[in-house]
């Protein structure tokens, strides 16, 4: 719990927005993993604010890999990822340290910390340090990709706004993934990306801020992944989602639509496709009893609008105990949605390679036949 | 993960549904909680399927505390709740074990256990292994309730019909959790409850089944309690909630609601209600950066229709690798949306615990004084 | 932590001496393991009191596996071995229930629990709770046995007599270990034997009791299990071997033997044999840097005197807080090396599963070809 | 498990020898807690080699708090405490790697991680990983002594030459715990540092290496403590200490001692001091059926002699599969008893910290009365 995660393989963050470095120690990978470097820089490459739909502040990321890694190749032992953060202007945050910005976590941390929190940029509870979740999730997708597995996510609604839905045919759905995976706003419909970005620029103009749905398909997920209570993939999953900053509601298949139906219209049917027991209909989204069932499993994941807006707004101050009226300045973004889509792919590896290493051990994280590659390391 | 949950307060579930026995292991409680064994019965009863809107199948839950209670205490050794199963129609389950109850966990079981899962009944994944967790929840519900924090759900919707919403004010609040704490089909609304009775007993007439969205409330919760993370109260409450068979969507104050809303709309301000922080709203069901911030938690949970409905269905049958059809017989419930109210109640009562602990250490559990006591018992 | 152990085959405790019933909830068992319930009576049987040696308390310890089971093999869901106390001669308790006894964990327990605790017998600290941990131990011990690693203890010193050592030839030690595992006071020299069982008797006579030390080999062991730090072979067996009642010390290999030596002496040398690697020496007990060389483990745990002396001892009143005098009554162990074997024998089968699924996943726990073999059971 | 230890207060260890960088990330300090960076900087000291006893390597050892510390107070988010290894010979190592050092833990992890491990001065389990787990051990040695414990380690024993044992009377042990926290190799007799030390030298100039024992005291420890299995402080700090790399024997109390003893000699007697309880003699080492007793808490641990030795010695090399001699070159310690000290004290730490606040919650880490500190600090 707290900032780590995982019983098999085991991820912990530190760090705080404005502090000397953030960064996660993976522990429990596989030796032997080749890790693909520029797939990890372009995965928190779609992590970095850009345009006019995000905040003006620029971020380098470059991480460094401290540890675990050697010629290569994983060695197996604690994989230790490292992002010096650059310097901040740490001194913005010192006048309004004691006025609480409505809908973040100031005025929780206060409580729980007691003063102590690092305050500037929101710390520990800072967006920024999903950037260490994005390389970590990076390491997992490539796991799974070599297990032919793919994750993709798109933007199903945004201010308002919805794009289309997911193909129901595997073909299209793969076709989709690939086309989302490249696009740095990710959208099935080129009618809705347009849409969405002119109302989140509308909202940045009038400074206010928009949110959203992300539609997250794993493809080709194997059947039999999961377990029926505390570890069901929902379970791990939404443990996860909800640990992204802003993150509200989580929805496997239908969700909260199952509420309105009648079973005869929301079970999925069962029917042999050649040789592999499919569903007709996905409503359960490849989950059954927490259990994968082999077909697509679908979430679906609700983000708040960005708290942090330009308009004035109602709060405390905690240390004249008294209310007050905030105005923020800076940079922030009238739009996370796209920015935490890599996020949300991150979360969801993550959990699954955790899955899946319960079932066959650490050693399923590396590639088939990696141990053969060693005459050439060692 | 697996069948068991909690850093500091862990409980181990085991049993299935037609097995030998059920029940829950507790470990870490304080030693002094003198156990409300009327509460934990009527918690139990609540569970239990009654009137025509549930299966007519009869289940005694029965529970026998075997280990970790002495002279009317907890002793702060592992405390067992134990559930004898009665005499159950096994031999029902023989004739279609083959066959794959759709949006069941039949397949995915048979995928995970290589058919040497107990198939009868469900097995594991039962409802009826909620049993113990309601029972364990009653423990952990008594707890809270001792440091003046209630818990209440209501249907908040249930075949399409919408119950009226919780109150805004505090008092209210409490007056409706008081209220439905005491129903065995609990809604504000008199109305809502009896078109939501009518709607279940249409779709049991025509064998079939509904869903529903339950909507819980924590009132009193301290400001403080969580993690910025894995360990945010929606993660660790998300975690619970699904696994709790059924459920298929969580979400935390506005939740998806929050997708199509501005940040202006969105955010909750804050406010000083005499010496108290406040916010005006509570959009965010309590929650900011994955902490309490003092006002009522509130979680809304999706609950698929029952899967067992009496219209044949389209399957496979698993031996002969081909499709089949089938047609359930037996006592089914048309609804459990009733039924899984207080494993809701449970769940976000075992997760907050568990989170208490972690800050106040597990001595926390017992009542302030309980320490005095001991003159008295031992 | 508490009364749970395991990552990946996880166990939870739960029983007190006197109370209802004692018992043990396995999670993370493969599906498809046929348990051989024989064994499993066979290895309580070991840990019961027999003859002049052990207290004249007879106890049954008839267990039963309430879920988990399902025609005869392991179905993959939590395995719950649950034994029933015989009703208890639970007044002795009461007249010296103040009188703390010394080296036992009387006064401990009444610090820690305030008096709540189940003063009877020990409560949950009675050598009793072994019982479960030895039927959790007899499916381990079944698990390795069909990997071929063989577990076996000899009593190494009792009463100040030594026994002969362990073979340093495989073929030896496999011999002996055959014939320890047969006896119910195992020792490698019948002469031993004799004179331990003597001294016994004596001991007994003068109402005083004696400690030992057992010394365990597991042979087969495949090298390359075990972790760098915290999941050592060494960390994670002398967690489980120091959760015996009263063990006091562990070590392996030469051990404290070490101390005097030089490197140039201590030092294990690597040769060829055949196509294995081996060590020349096992000084190291089959363990460097905390995971296992393929050579045999070699386990050595100190076993302290039965507290339980029927000479008069001082203490103290814990509720009139004065000086006392206790006359231990009743039936106890004059010594309970012999019984404490087969507990030993078992953590170190429940370590090493638990180490061997991080590895391989707990889908390992089964014996090859397992899955292959569900056409005849489902 | 793995490079992760604890459940409240967790520490993830990462870092090889010759890689980037070392260190450690702490998990759930409490907020508040004001680093004593002096004692911290003085722990690692006690690491460094010196003089002609230790390897003539020289190690800066410089760390930096990457996190979790702000104003020179903890956060209470993660502590990432960030060690930059300076530029090493790391070619030295190319020309053996192939040749397996004789109970050093190349051939194991050549098992384990398959030739991917870094190789290079034993990588993830050189002593130098103990470089973090000190500056952790030193967090957690100033929130114990915060608390009035007090932690202490002498040579018990070394090369065979044995120290003076540690005084029965609490103040003489307070007296001689400040002598030795205060010494670089420590030991209550002068004459057994000069003997020692003379030894160490002997073994130095033939090429050599010794071994010894670790006698360490807790003083001031409460009663109340630990768990009866899994968590007792036994096996807690048996686990913790068994990870220190040459450890291969950890007793507390009497220990191995016990075996030949009956329990009328090893019984420790309680008796009323004022109002307090305490025992006469201490031969349990302040530990009872797993809980602290309140009397000191003591543990021995066996050092084995470094396997670094200048001597030919016999080995494989595993890339032509046949037997081969190793000549070590370079610098390495003749003895690291020493050294290995201020490991065990801070293994020693961490596992009680843990401890307490399992009992108590992590906001016990940081002194009384510090959240009143805020004020000035926010």
């Amino acid at each position: 719990m707290k900032s780590t995660f995982g019983e098999h393989i085991q991820i912990s963050l530190f760090g705080e927005s404005h502090g000397a470095a953030i960064g996660v120690n993976i522990n429990g990978l596989a030796p032997g993993i080749r890790l693909d470097l520029d797939f990890m820089r372009a995965q928190l490459d779609k992590r970095k604010p850009k345009g006019k739909i995000s905040t003006q502040r620029r971020e380098a990321d470059e991480f460094e890999i401290v540890s675990g890694y050697f010629n290569g190749y994983t060695t197996g032992t604690p994989l230790c990822i490292f992002i010096r953060n650059q310097s901040q202007h740490s001194k913005d945050y010192e006048a309004t340290k004691y006025l609480m910005r409505p809908s973040h976590a100031d005025y929780t941390a206060f409580q729980k910390y007691g003063g102590f929190q690092d305050y500037r940029g929101g710390g520990h509870f800072s967006g920024r340090i999903t950037a260490p979740l994005v390389a970590a999730g990076a390491v997992c997708l490539q796991i799974l990709k070599e297990k032919g597995i793919t994750v993709a996510t798109h933007i199903a609604a945004c201010a308002g706004i919805a794009d289309e839905p997911f193909g129901a045919d595997k073909a299209d759905l793969l076709r989709q993934a690939e086309k989302l995976n490249d696009s740095y706003f990710p959208t099935i419909s080129s009618r809705a990306e347009q849409e969405m970005v002119q109302a989140i620029e509308q909202a940045h103009s009038s400074g206010d801020s928009v949110g959203g749905i992300l539609e997250t398909a794993v493809i080709n997920m194997p059947a039999g992944i999961g377990e029926p209570f505390f570890g069901s993939v929902e379970s791990v999953l939404a443990q996860l989602l909800f640990s992204v900053p802003a993150v509200k509601g989580v929805e496997f298949g239908l969700g909260f639509g199952f509420a309105g139906l009648r079973g005869s219209q929301a079970n999925d049917p069962f029917v042999m496709e050649g040789d592999n027991v499919c569903t007709v209909t996905n409503h359960n989204g490849g989950i059954n009893g927490g259990i994968s069932n082999g077909m697509p499993v679908i979430i679906r994941t609700a983000v708040k609008p960005t708290p942090s807006i330009y308009q004035p707004q109602q709060t405390v101050d905690v240390q004249k105990r008294e209310n007050a009226q905030l105005q923020i300045h800076g940079r922030h973004d009238p739009a996370i949605i796209h920015r935490a889509r890599v996020v949300v792919d991150s979360m969801v590896a993550i959990g699954l390679v955790d899955l899946f290493a319960d079932r066959y051990g650490y050693m399923w994280t590396a590639p088939d036949g990696s141990r053969e590659e060693r005459k050439d390391v060692f």
